[in-house]
């Protein structure tokens, strides 16, 4: 019998399909107030000893999440744990992670980030701050809109998330290239780079950031790269803040070049209160949350009923992370 | 040798497609001053009469518009006009309609205003109120989204607007449910409904207004109807100011019922200043533009010179519009 620490908001969703699992699994939640109990009986639990934890949304966003995290990082027999999370560079599951013999990753935040680059570049390609600014005067003004349908897409990083992009963008009628190291072609973009082309950079209508951050790609783009870019271009991140160099893109912005950016992340996160971007007009923020849908929750509830059959077979898991990741001397930002 | 009209703008973009007829075509152009000439020599000419007449944007935004309008009206030989507009109701069409042999539409605007559908309904589903009212306040908080992904679309009026929103949003993973007279099915819609289904409506996370105006559809957008949304959904209209009740509009939002509506069409247009859709928090206004795009002003250019080369080869035309639209004994607004 194999026991399974998860959030009761996760359990009140996928109750029923645990079900199927009862003679193996004995169920531990941790609802809003922190208290583990066996969901079936209602009996509180005072020390859970999972060999399965299911950390998703729902535990990140509990004031109480320091209590589930401890129960895994505290297990003596931590079997697998399964994150909603992409990336594994945060404190708490980078714990976790040396504590638990099989790790797995979730990359279905990919189609709820894919919809924000939608959205920022049509409120980009409508003009919708002049829009707005005209509804708050009472003007009835027609402006010309430009549309995805013909624009050209550079989308830099052109893994999980990229790709997501590319489809949508390519089915609204976009022409899209992407960039990767590893090049290669992909259904989702009419090209493959394996560099970001000074042309291919002149060219778009949309450039979007979403590589990893690493040695090559910090501050990538920077004076020179904004240079680059069309006068009436815009400029998305979605990958980390360390990618921009944030005095260059403001002194770009200014200067018209590009035209716009919208950012779902910055270099200190939370944004400090004095920061510029804040309240820069051809800026768009959101505080790191472009994946954060409904739709991710019930995504990640599905990969981890998809794996949990998998571990309870004997058999490889989805998304199974190195080891070596939880190796790492020092932890990166909390 | 037949003479065609055309803005100069239009002209410009065109000149070279425009030299393969030649030999069939002497163009006159109209500029922003509202000067004709022939380009070639650009020589003015005093009195265009053209057989042929090309009506798009750069003429209706033009403040010398009504000279073009003139010239076409006062032809006595004019076989054909192609309008860049799908409807005929404004009174400069009508008067040309009774004067033309031949008169086309065009409905190319249908790709613009799906895209501002896919906007609008982003904005709403990602809270973008909410969200730049955050940036205002230097906040630094999470919130849920939606997506288009999973979302239940009711789209009323299923012709050439409402197909193509339909195609867009189930390549976004939306599930979309079209509403038209005459039933039968599309590729761009799962269910083909013939009237507006209380069940419909209740699933809806999206209802689109964009059939006609009709005795039978005046107001159909009433207290009864809006009581019988779902409470999280959104109202979006892009058909006729006249398809909504807009004191019962105000009170459903008020009441929360839908919670949230985008409007890119009035009663009364322009919207006059103390109009209260204005300063309503959870309206969006934009000026009757959304099919006012680059790309639409494109695919318009080659509407027109797809139908000139039937035209000059004797046949069919692409949207000619019945006789009787232009037999109407009074027009509507201008």
């Amino acid at each position: 019998m194999k026991s399974l620490l998860i959030h009761q908001h996760a359990y009140d969703r996928i109750a029923d399909p645990l079900e199927a699992f009862r003679r193996e699994v004995d169920v531990v939640t941790m609802d809003l107030a922190g208290v583990f109990r066996d969901p079936r009986s209602g009996a509180a639990v005072a020390t859970p000893q999972p060999h399965i934890g299911f950390g998703n949304h729902d535990v990140w966003s509990n004031p109480k999440a320091r209590k589930f995290i401890a129960a895994l990082v505290e297990s003596p027999h931590l079997d697998w744990f399964q994150s909603s999370a992409a990336g594994t560079e945060f404190p708490a599951l980078i714990e976790i992670g040396r504590n638990a013999k099989c790790y797995t990753t979730c990359h279905v935040q990919s189609e709820a980030m894919a919809e924000w680059a939608v959205w920022m570049a049509l409120d980009f390609l409508r003009a919708g701050p002049e829009r707005r600014a005209q509804q708050a005067a009472a003007t009835w003004s027609r402006l010309d809109s430009r549309e995805i349908a013909g624009s050209r897409w550079l989308i830099i990083g052109f893994g999980s998330i990229g790709a997501a992009i590319g489809r949508r963008v390519m089915a609204l009628g976009g022409h899209v290239t992407g960039v990767r190291r590893s090049g290669g072609s992909s259904p989702d973009a009419a090209v493959i780079d394996s560099s970001v082309t000074p042309a291919a950079l002149a060219a778009a209508d949309v450039v979007v950031l979403c590589t990893p951050h690493t040695p090559e790609t910090e501050g990538m783009a920077n004076r020179a790269f904004f240079a680059g870019m069309k006068q009436d271009a815009a400029l998305l991140n979605l990958g980390r803040g360390a990618l921009v160099d944030e005095d260059d893109l403001l002194a770009a912005l200014d200067a018209g070049r590009p035209s716009f950016a919208a950012l779902d992340v910055a270099r200190q996160e939370p944004l400090p209160k004095e920061h510029r971007f804040w309240s820069h007009p051809r800026i768009a923020l959101t505080p790191h949350d472009s994946g954060q849908t409904k739709g991710t929750v019930i995504r990640t509830d599905a990969l981890f009923l998809e794996n949990l059959a998998l571990f309870l077979a004997g058999k490889s898991l989805r998304h199974a992370a190195p080891r070596e990741l939880f190796d790492l001397p020092e932890a990166s930002s909390p």
